[in-house]
């Protein structure tokens, strides 16, 4: 199968098709895929559906044909306590995500699926969390996930073609995390998923996982300008940059924590501590709350590392700031590859 | 002085000239206030300026001259500890905003502008956070204000013209909101001032005040297209909205709590309690915990009211969402106000 790319909307689905995927490599995510997304799905004969509920199979079946067989998986929820922020596990037993593997109705609703000449079943898929550290979470995982394939096989005397992992692989994003090494675990992983597959006959085709963030995550770095030093009457100084929550929402959303450096001056040992400030109308919009800096000075360039993933993807613009470039870099040389945004941006859809 | 508008960045400036708003009228916030927006404010002689910080006044102080005479405020920290959630807090000590009142660089600073002659100098501003229920703090903020325009008054031999006390007024989310009505607070409001400012022999002007959200956030609600329904093996069962934190963060941002109602089936009244949850990508895309609400189905209409203020305008493209349209509703007609965004305004940057 080799590299496919998960989707979990139908912007996400125009964004891969335009820029080139085959859409045979397409998987379709989402609790929640609206009647036209799905039909812009089928439309393109996207490679995977991973069906979430019932009522997608339903909208899915009208659209479908015994001849285009759509592919698909059923997300399935293991019930699996991730070690995480409670916003990021996705499959406590009262997760949004999928169907428990411990309701009757889930396999019910399997065979239904098998049984409908419009769908090939290829098996299951699920996801329990982000920001996981402990591999013991994703040994976990798999049996269970192995399990319910083989108690699938068994009951409705099927084949099982691809169980899917889902992802969750812990970055590294301040000293206090501290990440597996992806390579290793992964080796030690498919030995584990190996024997398991074994001991319980289980001989499926693909076994997949999402490692999105603990691919592109530490690519990417924001860039600021540092503004206005400022002094409080309690706390730590404040750094205030020309960004904020606008562009990294997740210090606000998940009291993420960040490390940060003055970027011109990187070679500076002096260090003092400081809080880092965005330039949003409100008090929450703080970077990052404690962080040591080599005397940063208004005009000052000031280099978040490891925002590769989920916080351009979730920027926004409040307090109509404008969204920054993304730039790539690479042997000394850059290239832009999304323009910031402008003032026009901004009011482009307005009708007054 | 009448009506003015607040804006807080060069974006919100754009759209307030664009959108017609006489430039006299308009007060530029923010604490960290860009080159390139200060510049912006000055080439388009707004009517005040209010400083944040002592950066700022020295950019402006360089692009100003005593002919136009910016009129500025200086925005001022009381250090009042407002009973609301912490992120909206915004006159603690250790506030990015404005300048402590315990200060005596403060003053130092005041002395400074009052003595520059590219400035006229007319007063000071504060806002002691939203959300605000408690009267009294509006009481405590009003005295301290006034006190320290005394102060400077007497120090500096100046008049203060005018003292913005900003906003944070609760407004009413759901039943556990017991805002206090603005007319009647007001009356009292301006009696109590009037008092305090007799017996503190000054006469300013102007007293200002923001009431930004209060004025407008029940006026909005989010109009949502029910998909899925999902029962789940644990918590109760999920509405699923073709929405979600994309238009609306501020759930998983603040834990704010929402009402909601089956818009196309207001007048039943079997209720059952559900989960609303939001199309993203993550388990933390809930909307509203537990609701109580009228035999939910595929395809009716979820309305979510008093989302007027703070949804729309922090909306993002998370997973490729495209942003709802904005229509105003009068005597049973509707008018599209901003155009819902398509595909192609989610890849208008992108330059690959």
């Amino acid at each position: 199968m080799g590299l496919c790319i998960d989707v979990v909307s139908g912007g996400e689905l125009y964004t891969a098709i335009r820029a080139g995927v085959r859409a045979d490599k397409i998987y379709f995510h989402g609790n929640n895929k609206l009647y036209e997304e799905i039909k812009y799905a089928a439309e393109n004969n996207i490679g995977t559906f991973v069906i979430d509920n019932e009522y997608e199979y339903e909208i899915l079946s009208k659209l479908s044909d015994s001849n285009s067989k759509m592919r698909v998986l059923l997300r399935v929820n293991p019930g699996i306590e991730a070690h995480t922020h409670e916003y990021i596990q996705t499959t406590k037993d009262d997760s949004k995500f999928g169907m428990s593997v411990f309701s009757k109705d889930t396999m019910e609703f399997i065979k239904k699926i098998v049984e409908d000449d419009n769908f090939d079943f290829a098996g299951i898929h699920c996801h329990i969390g982000s920001q996981v550290f402990e591999k013991d979470s994703f040994f976990k995982e798999a049996d269970e996930m192995i399990d319910y394939a083989k108690k699938i096989e068994d009951k409705l005397n099927i084949v099982i073609k691809e169980i899917n992992l889902g992802g969750g692989f812990g970055v590294y994003y301040t000293s206090e995390d501290n990440p597996f090494d992806l390579g290793e675990f992964l080796r030690e992983y498919i030995k584990y998923i190996e024997a398991k597959l074994e001991s319980s006959k289980l001989n499926p085709e693909i076994i997949s996982i999402e490692p999105g963030r603990s691919l592109v995550n530490s690519s990417g770095s924001t860039l600021y300008t540092i503004g206005a030093i400022k002094k409080t009457s309690a706390g730590l100084p404040y750094v205030f940059v020309d960004g904020g929550m606008t562009d990294n929402p997740r210090p606000s959303l998940y009291q993420a924590k960040y490390d940060a450096a003055v970027a011109n001056k990187m070679n500076s040992e002096s260090k003092d501590n400081y809080r880092v400030a965005g330039k949003c109308c409100e008090s929450g919009d703080i970077l990052i709350k404690d962080v040591a800096l080599s005397d940063p000075k208004p005009g000052d360039l000031l280099i978040i590392p490891s925002t590769g993933a989920y916080s351009y993807s979730m920027s926004s613009n409040y307090n109509r700031i404008e969204r920054p470039a993304v730039v790539t870099v690479k042997d000394g040389k850059s290239k832009v590859i999304v323009k910031r945004e402008s003032y026009e941006d901004l009011v482009r859809n307005d009708e007054l």
